[in-house]
């Protein structure tokens, strides 16, 4: 067998960051690290398995001979190098929206449909980071009761719009914290910090747009990639899912308010059964002593955190449900790597 | 006509304060102002109309001669006094939730049931701040069309538990402020703040938990308040209401996710149409001009503020919308004080 070289692209940002601590940690079996990244930072240095390594320029060059790219880097740029990466033999392991809904390339959370790899599919999306918490949670209920529908409302990180997310929130509190209080009167709303990333003010406030707004049906469009995301990987193109997608000031850990309808009845006792024993979801639900999730709990996890399972009165097809998973790590960073692992458990 | 007296019960707390504010923005129609508290702020010094007023102690003898009184104390205090002071005369209009699913008292949003002051109740209870922000929205669509049913998310601000909520956020923003990418890591969550008032770190998070659990159903008292309160003020028992209710680290201001199904089919254009002149309502609803509605700038403003109409796709009696209230002013002191106005409008 011949060395196993494993790039990462977009190795300096809060995803890629994440996948070279990954890698790291899982002990992933690659003989080499090949970080690269745009002009913009290429040449930082990093540490992996204790040697510093230099963040290399992405080009076509940079990508010849590696097995598996692992890419984190913004959709326009993924469609540039990705194709002929393939081509030339890469699994390409894309975390952006580029390729999701390519028929030429698949979509996978592996815990739900790993089985799409089985034909050794050269690009693979990893699907964006509130669904796959939602549906880390929903598919195995999905598989034991048949979803019929799915109403989302999200609680997102800032981490999700990257580490500028987060710098925007922590520069936002520097200057309102200590007017928490006169933050609660008529604020000049025009007085308050607004940064590049969030549009309004995130740091004392929730920001209910992600991503730009389709202006004919109101939807934005991360609310659109939910959809169509779900509809995928559940090969349900008839699911009949709606979210609306919220930004929250919370560093990292993405949460779903989760209403949820099944073709036949299921109780939340037999939800909690079928979750307890679900791969990659850790069941979090006992109001007697007053467990539930939060995003600041999941944050750092590999696992899901799912509870508030419970029955809306009067509907024995339907749960609510709250989740809450880590958007660096499953949300993108761990859902890419785990991917990678299947594709090699295949070979 | 005798003097008109109107105490306000609970003067130094977070609503109390506001009630004071409002009194004196608006012009209120009092002679006397009898602010009163329990043993542990009287004596307090508060400042109303140039000024300064000594908080008295709350007995029943404070009460005597009060036509009005505005509560905002906890229900087992509201419960010692309310009774004895609406048999003696006083109108009680009481923020708390002891009276309000009482049969011999009102439940009262004046722009949405006032026709139950026409009976002159003497126990009127203002709702729940944040079933509130929801029906200030979705009443005028009830009208419109007809609701059959209410699924929704909330993201309720710090200052629904009071100034103490305000308080522990911001103790809570003082130990955490700068290390915002860290949290993102795997922290040991037992090292995090959690203090008396919301049971998990609320900085820097979400909490799934608003008020005690019901151990048998999971579901928390807040979501339990949402459904009946809704119920009695649309005058609709059967309505199909179901709440996930969860704080958010916002200092004011509550915000409502809500998917909402209708007896008949309606656009979002009528619902912006019947909307827009809604009493107390404020149409922000402009994706074009990325126009939406946002906690900060609902706080310390009278109006609800409604954006993000929209309908799910396949559902023409559905909508999706976003409202966002003053959790301390509509959702409590000010739904009071219209209150009393319509009390005495009716005289």
């Amino acid at each position: 067998m011949t060395d196993m070289r494993v790039a990462v692209v977009g190795a300096t940002g809060a995803v890629g960051r994440t996948m070279v601590r990954i890698l790291e940690e899982r002990g992933f079996p690659l003989d080499e690290l090949v970080p690269l990244a745009s002009e913009r930072t290429a040449g930082t240095r990093l540490s992996f398995k204790g040697e510093e390594r230099t963040v290399g320029l992405l080009t076509p060059d940079a990508l010849a001979g590696v097995d598996i790219a692992l890419s984190s880097c913004g959709s326009s740029v993924a469609k540039t190098w990705i194709p002929a990466a393939a081509a030339n033999g890469t699994v390409c392991i894309d975390n952006s929206s580029a390729f999701r809904m390519d028929p030429d390339a698949e979509l996978v959370i592996p815990e739900i449909n790993g089985d799409a790899l089985d034909a050794d599919p050269k690009i693979i999306a990893t699907p964006n980071c509130t669904i796959i918490t939602t549906l880390m949670a929903v598919a195995p209920l999905h598989r034991a009761a048949g979803l019929r529908s799915l109403i989302v409302s999200s609680y997102q990180s800032v981490s999700g719009a990257g580490q500028k997310g987060v710098r925007e929130l922590a520069e936002q509190v520097e200057k309102l914290h200590g007017m928490e209080e006169e933050l609660g009167r008529s604020v000049d709303v025009d007085s308050l910090p607004v940064g590049e990333v969030f549009g309004k003010t995130i740091a004392y406030n929730v920001v209910a747009k992600i991503d730009v707004f389709d202006e004919e049906s109101g939807e934005t469009f991360e609310e659109t990639k939910m959809r169509r995301e779900a509809q995928r990987i559940l090969r349900s193109p008839d699911l009949d899912i709606a979210a609306t997608c919220v930004r929250v000031p919370v560093p990292v850990g993405h949460s779903v308010s989760v209403y949820a309808t099944f073709a036949r009845a299921i109780s939340p006792d037999e939800a909690r059964d079928v979750l307890a024993t679900a791969p990659g979801v850790e069941l979090r639900d006992d109001p007697a002593n007053d467990v539930y999730p939060s995003p600041l709990e999941a944050a750092g996890r590999d696992e899901t955190l799912v509870g508030r399972i419970r029955r809306p009165i009067g509907h024995e097809d339907a749960l609510w449900l709250f989740a809450c998973g880590d958007n660096l790590r499953k949300g993108a960073a761990l859902n890419a790597i785990q991917t990678a692992e299947a594709v090699l458990a295949r070979r």
